[in-house]
């Protein structure tokens, strides 16, 4: 019989009930293999936090057992808290060529590029580490060069698929390996971990190729320039760009520095092709023939600091879209983005700009890299697994993809929904779930990470809510008389050249009850306590806002 | 001819280039009518702000002139600001009478029903007010007893459309009044005033008629309890619910204050019929066997305090969800809440409900009661106005009407695209806009009305983001030398209990920037600028924050 600790284990932390930060773990034994490890931006509750990223306490109480991180692809909410780990757990990373490009960008900016060991690996790969074998395969996505894995594990062959969509007609051959993919399910797969994001949604992706005819049609319509904004990292789409470049004669410039950095990485990696003497510089674009220059720009989620933002409201310093011009949003609002982008649709037609845009119905400028229904269901009957997790999405994307798995034969009671840090266990074939390994949000805020928890934010919401009125007194040591103040300070309250009255009141309230007090209680918190209690009841009885009110005594 | 104040004039001081706020003002001469008074909810960015109204300075500056305010219907953005404006300006209120109910209920609770004068009317309503008289016709939307208006001035008719849909089918004889538009239109139709949300949908709006299918046949399937969330306005939609609860035999208990109030007022009012009977009271419900029941909520927007959002954590009183129930969502989020319902979603899956929801493809379970393109079309065909005039809508809804309007015959030049304030003036039958009145936001922030402003809003802001440092530090009047302090104190910006460092170093900084300008300056501005820059410099080179630095001198 084996010890527990041969079993084999399964987690998130970072990835369920949540779309971002995917970061997953498949241990055997005492061999740890990290997947991905994403950021997530914040929603707006969370008030100046920056990005948030996973709790790593476990690998750091296990950190001699991690084998390394396989990176399946390059997007933010898979890379984008790699250089966060890095500078608690230097742990090499494995990655395909375009993937430790963008990889690699983040190291630069973080400085971590000399002490990180970085390995290239391609869909035909293998890894032998400690007593587990890894091998990939091929899927189709919105990135290039993007990989699922096979853990061939002594207890059995675990999958993960990555992110994914079935792409019969891909741009620039980035297909998947369904061949290859059939194989591995005809060996035999124990557990089979695979993305949910877009389990609601019913039929099949269709095709990054259906862009190009929209895009074409655009561009052979089009009269003044052409914008076209669209995620850097979707390579595929940029290329079809190009295409329609070449079709129309026209010159390319790129806005925004994502934009910049990542063609370049396309570029010298050749994940893109772009013709000699296309590429021109933003500065050039105003002096040229509108009809022959088209700008790919950053800011198509409505980000208020990147291109499409500001040339929406006239503020990009190279380049204006004029009356005439086309602006073409080659992507759909995240949730949660929609009322940022439509501010710049709003400003784009203010400028007299032609947008092109999803208005309900879609334009057909942009699909999703996520498999539909129809691709999820294809991919459990090749891998035909015993057990299921699925993993990558809101609670109701799990729910959703545990239904389309039971329809095509996955036996009820063998999928596994469940919470970051919850584990499932392998052991003589059966799987169980009953125990959890540490897992959280982890708040990056400037250049503290964990720094920021939930008494600063709670602080935060009320200071945004209502604002704040400090109250300063200064006390006798020798008889505890005031001998100063009270000085009240409000900021984000009420204006106070216009709340003369209220400020008034407030300071003879203090003052009194500093007075009823005095001689009571030589403790300062009593006397802060009071002053908050009596201030904070006068206040909401007279605006119904509850300011955080601040009591600072000083004594002399 | 006449002098210059016999002109017509027609502006918005709300609801253009917006959803919400709607207050549009249609003046001959001297004689002012103002078209609703609706209030807006404001977005994250608002911090803070519970309401917003429209700035009403025009009015307060000619209220001898107003002839009156007349409500085309009970929706939010149409009568949420009406207690607000009489608190300022008491008028003669015109409405129908469900729409009177509802803003009685505004003025019960604000306590202003007994000096306000409502006025009764309905759609065959002829008044005559000053030198204008002023005529009704019958429109579909969502709540019932819509109207449009038609002013019949000296200069020309004028059309104010209200919200709209052409509903062929309508639920209660709610229909829109065709022949008597065609009427309208035949006497001719000088400027028309029409709504824009769905300029940008192609198609005709599907009928309320089409949803009761749908409800009935997930009432039939349902085999627990089954719950309903929908605008409580939306008294159509109520009756729906009442129709499929008598075909399965379910009584029906209401949820949430406002669904309570509202159907409340529709009940005596006769907008809705419930059997004998039929209505339970909540507490009951758990009592009852869960096939024979249904609950009516409120909440479809994911409001976190309405009963849906409650429900779905279980933190109603009366009532839980149990596995096994059917929860319907019978309204779509408003741009801006699909976060908030999809949270909720989520919850009511993890109780284990079968919910019915719109997963990018409808459910059938909602309709819109804004016209699309060509219900949009066919008002502009029936009025066959010579000027135009799009409301209620984004710069983009506006936009996308002018050219459904063009497309049916009003000619180019003569639409106008508008921003709150701006003034049409039409005089001898032509029309320029030219001046504008004064309009704006006023915020609504507990009990205060507009003594918010951007400066409080910015000050709120930087506390959200950053949080604050308070520096307190006591100087002799004598030498000015530091006799107590400096005091730091910080709030939302990092957790002092684990930055003893920062704090101390932040400590000794301000101690040096005092000595230093010793002697060098008497003014205490100077001294605080000083602590601004050194601490803001030092803190932002440390963590890469802007917190709000607030010094303050207490001088002994």
């Amino acid at each position: 019989m084996m010890s527990a600790s041969e079993r084999l284990s399964i987690f998130a932390l970072g990835g369920l009930n949540e779309i971002g930060k995917n970061m997953y773990v498949v241990q055997y034994a005492d061999d740890i293999f990290i997947i991905d490890c994403g950021g997530k931006f914040p929603d707006e509750s969370l008030l100046g936090i920056d990005l948030i990223i996973p709790d790593i306490t476990y690998l750091e109480e296990n950190r001699k057992n991690i084998r390394g991180m396989i990176v399946t692809h390059g997007h933010e909410d898979h890379i984008g808290g790699i250089p966060y780990f890095l500078k608690k757990l230097n742990v090499p990373i494995y990655a395909t060529n375009f993937t430790l490009g963008l990889i690699d960008l983040k190291l630069q900016e973080h400085r971590l590029r000399r002490e990180t060991k970085l390995i290239p690996i391609h869909s035909e790969s293998k890894l032998e580490l400690g007593r587990v074998g890894v091998s990939f395969f091929k899927v189709s996505h919105s990135i290039p060069d993007c990989l699922g894995i096979v853990f061939h594990t002594p207890e059995g062959n675990v999958v993960h698929t990555g992110d994914f969509k079935f792409d019969l007609t891909p741009e620039n051959n980035q297909s998947t390996d369904i061949h290859k993919m059939a194989q591995i399910g005809t060996e035999g797969v124990l557990a089979l971990i695979s993305e949910s994001t877009n389990a609601e949604r019913k039929g099949l992706t269709p095709s990054e190729r259906t862009v190009s005819g929209h895009m074409d049609e655009a561009f052979h319509r089009a009269e003044g320039k052409i914008f076209v904004s669209t995620f850097a990292s979707n390579v595929n789409r940029v290329q079809q760009v190009v295409a329609s470049c070449i079709k129309t004669n026209r010159k390319l410039a790129l806005l925004g520095r994502s934009m910049v950095n990542i063609v370049d990485v396309a570029l010298e990696r050749g994940y893109v092709d772009i013709p000699e003497g296309m590429l021109i510089d933003a500065s050039a674009v105003d002096k040229m023939n509108p009809e022959k220059v088209t700008i790919l720009c950053t800011g198509s989620q409505g980000e208020p600091m990147a291109a499409l933002s500001r040339l929406s409201t006239g503020n990009f310093r190279d380049v204006a879209i004029y009356p005439g011009d086309t602006v073409i949003l080659a992507a759909s609002p995240i949730p949660g983005n929609e009322r940022d982008v439509s501010k710049i649709i709003d400003n784009l037609f203010k400028l007299g700009a032609n947008v092109i845009y999803g208005s309900g119905s879609s334009t057909g400028m942009h699909v999703s890299g996520h498999g539909y229904q129809e691709d999820l269901k294809l991919m459990l009957t090749l891998m035909k697994p015993t057990y299921f997790i699925p993993i990558h999405g809101e609670y109701r994307m799990l729910h959703h993809h545990r239904l389309l798995a039971e329809s095509v034969g996955v036996e009820k009671g063998n999928t596994f929904i469940m919470r970051n840090g919850d584990v499932v266990d392998i052991e003589h074939s059966t799987a169980t779930q009953t125990r959890s390994v540490p897992a959280g949000d982890t708040y990056v805020d400037g250049m503290g990470v964990g720094d920021v928890g939930e008494i600063v934010l709670r602080d935060r919401k009320q200071l945004s809510e209502d604002g704040m009125l400090v109250i300063v007194i200064t006390l006798s040591k020798r008889d505890r008389k005031m001998i100063s103040g009270p000085d009240i300070i409000s900021r984000g309250f009420v204006y106070a050249k216009n709340s003369d009255d209220l400020l008034r009141e407030m300071n003879q309230l203090v003052s009194k009850t500093v007075k009823d007090l005095h001689g009571e209680s030589r403790q300062w918190n009593v006397l802060k306590k009071s002053i908050k209690k009596s201030v904070g009841e006068f206040v909401f009885a007279q605006t119904k806002r509850k300011p955080m009110i601040l009591p600072i005594i000083i004594e002399i």
